[in-house]
């Protein structure tokens, strides 16, 4: 099967009516699978995180902008994480039987139908962005949408594919092709943002951290605590654990500690087997001893013999 | 798929080539797959973790015996663990498309081919036993091979399939179907066994400890450390990481620590989405976060559609 993922972010994640209907837009897809989604008060966002081949991916992505053209007004939006869109960023993942390149492919067809189709200027970024400036989500969303909302077009700041002007509700979208990660938030058990912010450039690659780490200090007023928001971009290389535990080590520096975690979205398998391995103490601990692994393999010979 | 797991226990832990031949045998068997293997130089025994339907279950367990009569002799065999056969111990567990009923069923079959085929006593536990008394390994092995060998015939202690009399070399058996269970030892940082055997006391059901926890503590020569070696008979219940932390706060009182753990087999996936779970402090960690399970998921659609 040719398959990829792909986790839209949405500037709606206080009405829950609306981000059931945009769950419900993305299920009504028969050629994909809602593996997860969540909204965050707070960050004022909702994650979607699904499955399929190409046409289903297609289709979901641009029922997502259907329900947010109907649902969604950025002049009215207000929240803690940076954004430019109603429909922010749409990131693809290649998965089984497909490679960057169809993933990079993908997301520019599927970013200038949305374009034509809803009018919004979209930004290509990571894989798939046109020149290195522009690979990066905290270059493209500089100043956020109020920024881009102040000028009179986008001939400074122009969008690879749409329109030359900002869409006034929808705002622009990133879209890009980029390795799977995992996100990951870390909720101290501490109200002071200063601490998570130290915290956050401690762990992260772009302050002397750990290389596959971004991280951003935050105050979650809903919780009244403050948040570390992690990304972690490549699993195979710098593991969960790491994380985690450099984050309880560093916070431990101004007697704060961990209050709970939250994942968004989904995790591979084989960063489950490391966290247990870890913990548990069994470093011989792999995806083999997974009892239903096994199983699996089993099907899979039947069915080629 | 009918698929059972079998996870046959053999009294060989020392001579690497015999452990391979046993290995090998097993792999040889087209109808199976052998998922995990591996041998204790102190318990002086080795454990084999196999998937298959019926026939390759079946031809496994015999070529595990065929192998036992050609390199054991447990006359010569002295080992921490307690045994009274070459083939110690076959458990049967049901996994897709399979009852416990089936389970014990083929327990009973496989037995009594073994059992003619070579001439060993076979006696029925857990599941396939016949009487409550029998269901319990601890109660058959009672005193271990030497009992057996002292009596002149088994008429006190007939076996369910079989010969009345011991096998000189190979002993007797026990057979029968389980639920699944994960066996899991603690190495602890401490020569001192009579630490490992009072945490194993005070975690176990038998003397006032966790539900589906069995445990004995050992002392391990190879290693100079103390073991305390963990049957957890049902993981949906009794969580992997409330036993370890469990085991770390009673050998704390000694002073004690765990130096690493092992998993002897596989363990099921939802043991281990629980671990990161507590370790990763994300509560609604589930299944369902898994990436491969998603995948997986997709896939059987596709074909049931």
């Amino acid at each position: 099967m040719h398959l990829f993922q792909c986790i839209p972010n949405v500037s709606e994640g206080r009405d829950r009516a609306v981000v059931e209907a945009l769950a419900e837009a993305v299920r009504a897809v028969s050629g994909v699978r809602l593996l997860d989604y969540s909204a965050d008060r707070d960050h004022h966002r909702s994650v979607f995180t699904f499955i399929g081949a190409e046409e289903g991916i297609t289709e979901a992505v641009l029922a997502l902008f259907a329900q947010a053209e109907k649902h969604i007004d950025l002049r009215q939006h207000q929240g803690l994480h940076p954004r430019i869109g109603a429909v922010d960023v749409v990131p693809f993942v290649p998965l089984e039987g497909t490679s960057m390149e169809d993933a990079v492919a993908l997301s520019r067809r599927v970013a200038a139908l949305a374009a034509e189709r809803y009018g919004v200027p979209v930004y290509y970024y990571e894989e798939s962005a046109l020149c290195e400036k522009q690979r990066s989500l905290a270059y493209l969303r500089r100043g956020g949408f109020e920024a881009l909302a102040e000028l009179e077009d986008l001939s400074s700041r122009p969008a690879d594919v749409g329109p030359s002007v900002l869409h006034p509700r929808l705002g622009a979208s990133c879209f890009g092709a980029r390795r799977p990660l995992v996100a990951f938030n870390v909720l101290l058990d501490t109200a002071d943002v200063e601490i998570a912010k130290r915290v956050a450039r401690k762990i992260r690659f772009r302050d002397g951290g750990l290389r596959y780490v971004r991280a951003l200090g935050l105050y979650l007023a809903e919780a009244g605590l403050a948040q570390v928001s992690i990304n972690l971009l490549n699993t195979d290389q710098t593991a969960l654990y790491t994380v985690l535990e450099m984050v309880k080590s560093e916070a431990k520096m101004y007697g704060a500690g961990v209050r709970s975690c939250e994942l968004i979205g989904v995790m591979p398998l084989k960063a489950l087997v490391e966290t247990a391995a870890y913990y548990l103490r069994i470093p011989e601990l792999s995806v083999n001893k997974i009892l239903e692994r096994g199983i699996l393999d089993m099907q899979e010979d039947k069915q080629m013999g």
